[in-house]
């Protein structure tokens, strides 16, 4: 799994940032998490191609974070796309994507499929189930997560040979977690495998003040990738305009015993974000501050490489 | 005045080339002709400020013209612009801009004046007029030109001494080309001026098939930015999508006596532009295909300084 910042601007861009975008890479699959305007060169620079899996989740109903969708869609459309693409967002995002498309005469070459959502789970497929849960802001905010199924334990195939179960089809049935029939008993994967191994959860915050709600709900991410639109110098702001600030974020990772937090959706009014980047790591270590085009592989939590304690795995591109 | 190429695009951006905007500063006005995605960033990286007098003209109401549209307008507002913003299109440009305002919240600081518009006419000031004629394209389709008001004669300080009149505001006035009253009589400008200038005359194409009402349009520009959508070799491309081929421009500057040509929305389908360039110059030598951020000097005719046959002035920024 790897994410990538596409922009982490909140509100105004900047020289340095696009406007807010997360993009998370699972199996071939796109996950966006909102598309801020000029999303659509950042994926072309970046060659991830407009024809993959996809599916867009809208936190709010914000300019800011929608205004790169509608264009898109366009390209998606005029590079031929063929694959449905999926688009999650609360109530008015139909109206906002339907209206338009009509209006400008944009003609759609796939299936757009727009679903406004409610809190709780969203999709859930064999692998991985995604939930919403609502925030703290001046419109509604939903907050994501993203858990995956546990996967089947490590096989052993000393205990398969031992129960004479010949190698080929049945052994990978039985890897991956499926019972099997044989000699006339059923096997249990449990017989051949070791405990089951968690999957990896990630957690989107949008736009959206701290709330117990919230940290219940990013209980135990491996990355937590949170707003953090001011300093702790300007909490009153934060407050007032419904946002975090950068300890606010820390703290919502710590008492969710978070271990990777991004901070992202910074005010244009910080040149230097570092200062914010620190103010949290006083509160929880493992803390980065993003930047555009910063990506993160996130492995397996049983299958952890790299010690760093700051990043599971980052590289600027 | 100076014109600004702010993206080169059609339809798709590329990696080097943002979605079709042009800018003309004109006496510290702005004139934008179409805001395509990422028109915003592009602004804040030439810091050229959201506060400035502006008018922006919208040729037609495709998605890659007008992305960049509503983006533009929130940034203003959160920059707190102070000054009306006037934007001016075809049909349906009022509810394009309204209904999104309305539907996500967005909140305005300044006056936004938005006027759909015909044909003739848009604009007249004591300095200048902007003129519309439609085109031919798969939507209504305004082409623009601006046309300065011819200036005074040169003025003659012996001619003014002559006549006796004394230095100040009456040959200001006179400077100005105002009629004066002094020792009883009424002094025209025209006896101390030389004959009037010509004003400059830009015209910008917008997305459209070459027609002989456009060259008409077009007539004596001192520069032409064109829409080129096409190579000649896919001549048969643009005709069925109402575009032009690189040729198909250069006739159009050819016939109406144009300047400088400047090629612009660009096919994503062309590495190398500059082929479509040499296409061009066959036919009108002073053409040049744009790049994003090249930018234009436009001296007045009678005080042209730059000899160069190919531009006025050109600089990379």
């Amino acid at each position: 799994m790897k994410i990538i910042l596409l922009g982490t601007a909140g509100a105004i861009p900047s020289s340095t940032r696009k406007l807010i975008s997360t993009l998370v890479i699972r199996d071939g699959e796109l996950f966006f998490f909102d598309a801020g305007e000029g999303v659509q060169q950042t994926l072309m620079n970046l060659k991830i191609g407009m024809n993959k899996p996809t599916r867009i989740f809208v936190t709010h109903m914000h300019g800011d974070h929608i205004f790169g969708l509608l264009g898109l869609i366009q390209t998606m459309s005029l590079l031929t796309r063929d694959k449905p693409l999926y688009v999650y967002g609360p109530l008015g995002i139909k109206n906002f994507l339907l209206t338009n498309i009509k209006n400008l005469g944009i003609i759609l070459n796939f299936s757009l499929v727009i679903q406004e959502i409610k809190e709780g789970l969203v999709i859930r497929t064999n692998k991985f189930k995604i939930y919403a849960k609502k925030g703290n802001h001046s419109r509604t905010n939903f907050a994501f997560t993203l858990k995956e199924n546990n996967r089947p334990g490590i096989f052993y195939p000393k205990k398969a040979k031992k129960l004479c179960i010949p190698e080929g089809k049945k052994w990978s049935a039985l890897q991956k977690g499926k019972q099997i029939r044989f000699n006339k008993q059923i096997i249990k994967p449990s017989q051949v495998l070791g405990k089951s191994r968690p999957g990896r959860k990630i957690g989107i915050s949008g736009d959206t003040r701290p709330t117990t709600r919230l940290i219940k709900f990013f209980l135990d991410c491996d990355v937590l990738i949170h707003e953090s639109t001011y300093s702790k110098h300007d909490k009153l702001l934060a407050k007032d305009r419904y946002h975090s600030t950068s300890v606010e974020a820390a703290q919502v990772a710590k008492k969710s015993q978070t271990n990777l937090l991004i901070l992202t959706h910074f005010s244009s009014r910080y040149n230097k974000i570092n200062i914010l980047e620190k103010e949290a790591r006083k509160i929880h270590h493992n803390t980065i501050a993003g930047n555009d085009l910063m990506n993160f592989i996130l492995p397996y939590p049983d299958e952890k490489r790299i010690t760093s304690s700051y990043v599971l795995a980052q590289s600027n591109q």
